[in-house]
């Protein structure tokens, strides 16, 4: 891991790393926040997946996470969205939403994206082994969030591994690719056409197919452009009704898929994970 | 002024504007939060001036200070750094310390920067008339604070105008333009050689030809890469303790020059300067 940008940050540290990453066989930069109690001994990890077109920087930036964050003493790691550099494919017109900071969490498999849009073993396998490796991280306390496409990603990434994160939220996720324009793209783009081998890679099938959390919390914006022709938060409401999870569903009137949404909201999900992760 | 984006933040209003510049004869932009409680009635105003190569984004989306302004009552307006647009000269090498991005407050009297670079009479004239005309300010309460170029804006927009400021607070401020070389090149460009005439646009003359605020309350990185070559904040002290003016100035140890440092400590400046708003 080699360090891209240092600042000293609410009394902590907030890096910018890169690394060369087995599961993307590219570089791939990510933000970590390290908590002022990280000096001391080993700090639960708070996981942030970022939506389309974002990079490591967009949350570390803008989300304003670190103030509580280091009162609480949680750790932030955000990775970038896809594998970067050359020979990277991109879409073929340069699309936002596939490609190039569109990697969706999934491992693809159809070529030419199956050979570095590994988005999943990254995040899922190979980033937390790093993390535990290089930083004072307690991997037996680790959470995962994100937005829109990250969101996705925290709530697919923690239905598929029971245990690995002891809690799990989102801000205006797409709970369902296989029901909405940005995922058939997607998910069709790197997996191919066979729908059934998109459920792995879709909250509500997760759940319809057995896997399950203890709890959700979700944010969202009532004024999100996205909302009802993307992320349908009413298919997870239902999904999780039939399968007995709990989930927290906050409409926020009047919130749109800003940053400024994310910023306004983050404090009570670091706490809410505070408490998991503190208990 | 023409709304260019609205997101609702921490329940008020996040809004960047364009209006067309009587002073600098141009479009301008600027960022104004409106707290909660601006929609029960009139509220104070903090202006806050950006550094070199800002626009009215950066403090924006990166300070994170719309939610203790939420909970304090506290419009922030936030300018950008310079007239822009076509016509508008730039620095002949596109260097970012002068020119675009880099208009020092001041109003030029050299050609070809006199024609628009007029950012004293926009920000300490033109603006709060604007303000005070289109929100719920109340022009009785305001406050300034700025980074950088844009503390130097800061507290020589305080020093020239008493009574004007309730308070007057600065990050990493350019406390000497005299005696700098960013200074010497921005001055030197706009105003001309006659060093007599830059000494209204520099903090430490203004107080040695007598300008004077109640109390000044400055944070400096103490590992700010601008520390000792350009913003040398022991003549800043030097001339309050001359002048018998009160300041506070903070040594952060190890904090740099960046948004990180200013999100870091912006809740002590917003809660400093409503203290003294709400009084």
């Amino acid at each position: 891991m080699q360090i891209q940008s240092e600042n000293r940050c609410f009394g902590g540290r907030q890096l910018v790393l890169e690394h060369p990453s087995m599961a993307t066989g590219t570089p791939m930069r990510l933000a970590v926040f390290l908590p002022p109690a990280a000096q001391a001994g080993r700090v639960p990890v708070l996981y942030w997946l970022s939506g389309l077109t974002c990079t490591e920087e967009n949350f570390t930036v803008k989300a304003g996470a670190q103030r509580l964050a280091a009162e609480l003493g949680l750790m932030i790691v955000a990775p970038d969205t896809s594998p970067r550099g050359d020979g990277v494919p991109d879409d073929r017109d340069g699309a936002y939403d596939f490609g190039l900071g569109a990697g969706f969490y999934v491992d693809a498999t159809e070529s030419p994206w199956s050979t570095h849009y590994r988005m999943r073993s990254y995040v899922e396998d190979e980033l937390p082994a790093l993390i535990a490796d290089g930083f004072p991280a307690d991997p037996d306390r680790s959470a995962i969030s994100g937005h829109s496409m990250g969101g996705h990603g925290a709530l697919t990434m923690g239905l598929r591994n029971p245990g690995r994160y002891r809690s799990v939220s989102a801000f205006a996720p797409i709970v369902s690719p296989l029901n909405c324009p940005w995922g058939e793209k997607a998910l069709g783009g790197y997996l191919g056409p066979d729908r059934g081998r998109w459920r792995e890679y879709d909250a509500c099938a997760l759940i319809e197919d057995g896997a399950r959390v203890p709890e959700l919390l979700i944010d969202q914006g009532s004024a999100d452009d996205f909302l009802d022709g993307q992320l349908k938060p009413a298919l997870l409401e239902t999904a999780c009704e039939q399968a007995g999870i709990p989930l927290t569903l906050r409409m926020q009137p009047g919130y749109d898929h800003s940053y400024f949404f994310i910023a306004s909201f983050i404090d009570d999900h670091l706490r809410w994970h505070g408490e998991r992760l503190h208990a």
